[in-house]
């Protein structure tokens, strides 16, 4: 496609300067995201204000040329990526936190605010905002919100959706809107918030958020647990998350994993069938019973070691090693596939015992992690050649299939994007998916925004 | 309007027996709710099944009749009253709790269990449902999801859109439909769950929801503060929100509420200019640090006196007088106005003030009380005859000024209904409204389901 000459001079005056770019070099860096799917935009604009994102959408919607919402790219299921062309919107440069409200838990800032920066300014108040991707430095507020990204935390302290009062943002006909409150409570209207939230720039793109922030806990305490096997693990999991102690993070790793990490995190990170790194947060004076509590839990069938971590050091080297476990495995397979579903947290055990048949049977290295303590578990399938790929997609299938039976769903925190609406039918009936795209219309009626994603 | 012969003969098979009734009794039963408005419907139906309420929907979307949905009527803002007549499908019948899964912490009921009966039989799992309306013993699951229904702790726990995890349901289309998850975390789609959440059947009639459960904490200390006024209790409560410890229930009481009270609860209500009721849970050795953290920040400018209730029948007639506080204003005024408008927790005091200042401007008896955490006050105007009752309705605008002025909203959990509608303009701008209109077209795109309600 290119863009109407008539077209690319309203963009100029509403973006003018280094604010609108059409030159190849920029449209290439835009063109990809952390999917390594990739698709040339026509142009990149970098929206500073609220009226120039309307300003876009307006001039694109007369035209019926594509707007691809974009927060920094780090969402790893092509969400981003811009396959029908059209301008990709860039929000990076509209990244001021505007608000800071401790006396009422609330922060509102702008789209293009790094997570990381956020939590960075929130500090001095005694406040955090919840999701914590493991991408936090790096990716936005914006991209958070429209992809309902999580992390560690949420099996504690919710997602997006329980983390967000209000939003400003623009909708496909090009009109803004206002949602939500500037209140912790609010029954006027339908929740336009939570709709937006998780919808991944297909209804609206998002230009403001209003942020309910939680106190931060005083203390935090980091237990590493080993296991014979992952079943062993796995059941430990259900146990712990059947008390009534809620651990704020509950991060399995499975044993191909463990010696990944090794790689990274040295000899910090032991060798054993399985982990978990089980964090437990709150006052001092309360977190050696929380501890006991859920150390009690995790103690049972299969445990090999148990262990508090001591010092500051030693919970940092098993961070460092889980975090880094996503980049790691593209020096393995540069084309991994990477899921993240999700099952009832009991059925966790019948989940990583049938990901393993699931290896063997179609001979695919596949490394599992992630946030347990919701059933939410990051299924990398790494193949390593053109016929492992091909045995990988035949497997991918299984799994999504197994997770189905097991009353789980596709996505716990990637969302759909690109890579997975075509299992969309296997999670969803037809007939919520026809609303869905009732939805789709409602906010977007030429279907301008981020075309191609999320829907089947 | 008469319903149409072939529209009664095919509700006949659908319904057998005495599951349709179209006698003037049972429709004079079926024409009003708590808000004391009523119309009269022109029959009433009790499903049991999701696949009657898809048959009951299609029935009258052939002959565009209305569908009402009505839990058990006990919301306060018209919104089950059947103004354009049409059918009431009451779900009274369809009150099996599905199953109680305490290992993945959640539990799927039908829509016509009671509030209180769910909480009953959580009880011996160690598990409860947060939302908790004044009216829980008598007050449907179905209706509090259709109207976000929340209670006193909310402030700690949320409103039933942050303890629901998925719903089934049957859209204006007469098409059922599966949204939402059976794991904690979800992030496949739209998220119609919380959509429906709220929309006060509108868009969709619940037949099935499974909800979030939380474990019981195993400790409870009631705290009972009261205030020179209502400015020095309002003061005290944004000091009590603006420090970590949250308190799981934060009660505003007015001196006006207090007189009141005093009635129904006898001498364990103090008389005072305002009085807060704090309780704060958790485990019983963390509890005594968390009310001292919140008894400190009780205390202040213009506190009288400050206890922790000592036994549990102080506790439980502090409660009783409090919860008695809605039905009581009866007896003063049976065409009471009743709102529960909701501004940030630091402008409380100009709220309560501004409030006062209206009583005394208008001349219109006010007493307020409420969930005062979330910043949520039960603004009760008191005509007592047809003069102060036009002096209350001037009174009334001037109050929703008021709190839009404090970035406040209408409704923080009663909802719209017929009696705030006209409101709404106030709250919401154009083309936020527009896009609900939209989104209500995609549901029921004849209007049929619950016409008159929410949108102006």
């Amino acid at each position: 496609m290119t863009l109407p000459d008539a077209l690319l001079d309203t963009l100029r005056t509403h973006f003018p300067g280094d604010a609108l770019a059409t030159g190849m070099a920029e449209r290439l860096a835009y063109a990809y995201d952390n999917s390594r799917r990739n698709a040339l935009p026509d142009a990149v604009v970098f929206p500073t204000s609220h009226e120039q994102t309307e300003a876009l959408v307006k001039a694109c919607r007369a035209h019926r040329v594509p707007v691809i919402g974009r927060g920094r790219g780090t969402n790893t299921t092509g969400a981003t990526v811009p396959v029908a062309g059209g301008v990709v919107a860039s929000f990076e440069r509209m990244n001021r936190i505007l608000r800071i409200d401790p006396d009422n838990r609330l922060a509102v800032v702008e789209p293009g605010v790094l997570n990381g920066d956020l939590q960075q300014a929130l500090k001095p108040h005694g406040f955090f905002w919840p999701p914590d991707p493991s991408s936090s430095p790096w990716c936005s507020i914006g991209g958070n919100l429209a992809c309902n990204s999580a992390g560690p935390r949420t099996v504690k302290y919710g997602s997006p959706r329980e983390n967000t009062l209000g939003l400003r943002a623009v909708a496909g006909t090009g009109e803004g809107f206002r949602c939500g409150t500037y209140t912790s409570k609010g029954a006027t209207g339908y929740d336009l918030t939570r709709l937006l939230i998780g919808s991944e720039g297909t209804l609206a793109l998002i230009t403001e958020a209003t942020l309910k922030l939680t106190p931060k806990p005083s203390a935090l305490r980091t237990i590493r647990a080993t296991y014979r096997d992952v079943s062993a693990a796995a059941r430990a999991v259900a146990r712990i998350m059947a008390q009534p102690v809620t651990p704020c993070a509950l991060e399995f790793i499975d044993d191909v994993a463990l010696k990944l990490a090794r790689d990274y995190g040295g000899d910090s990170v032991p060798l054993a069938g399985a982990m978990l790194m089980i964090e437990v947060d709150g006052e001092a004076e309360t977190l050696p019973s929380a501890v006991d509590a859920v150390s009690r839990a995790a103690r049972g069938d299969g445990l090999e070691d148990l262990r508090v971590a001591e010092t500051a050091e030693e919970t940092q080297a098993l961070w460092s090693a889980r975090k880094a476990l996503s980049p790691a495995q593209r020096t393995i397979s540069p084309n991994k596939i990477n899921e993240d579903v999700v099952v009832p947290v009991s059925h966790l055990p019948e989940l990583v015992d049938g990901i393993k048949q699931l290896a063997r049977k179609h001979d695919v290295l596949i490394v599992s992690f992630g946030h347990a303590g919701n059933g939410n578990l990051h299924v990398n399938l790494l193949p390593r050649d053109e016929s492992e790929r091909e045995r990988a997609h035949a497997c991918l299938a299984d799994v999504f299939a197994l997770v189905i039976s097991l009353e789980g769903t596709l996505s716990g925190e990637h969302g759909i994007g690109l890579v997975k609406k075509e299992f969309m039918p296997l999670a969803l009936q037809p007939s919520t998916l026809q609303l869905m795209r009732h939805v789709k219309a409602a906010f977007d009626p030429e279907g301008i925004l981020n075309p191609g994603k999320l829907l089947p």
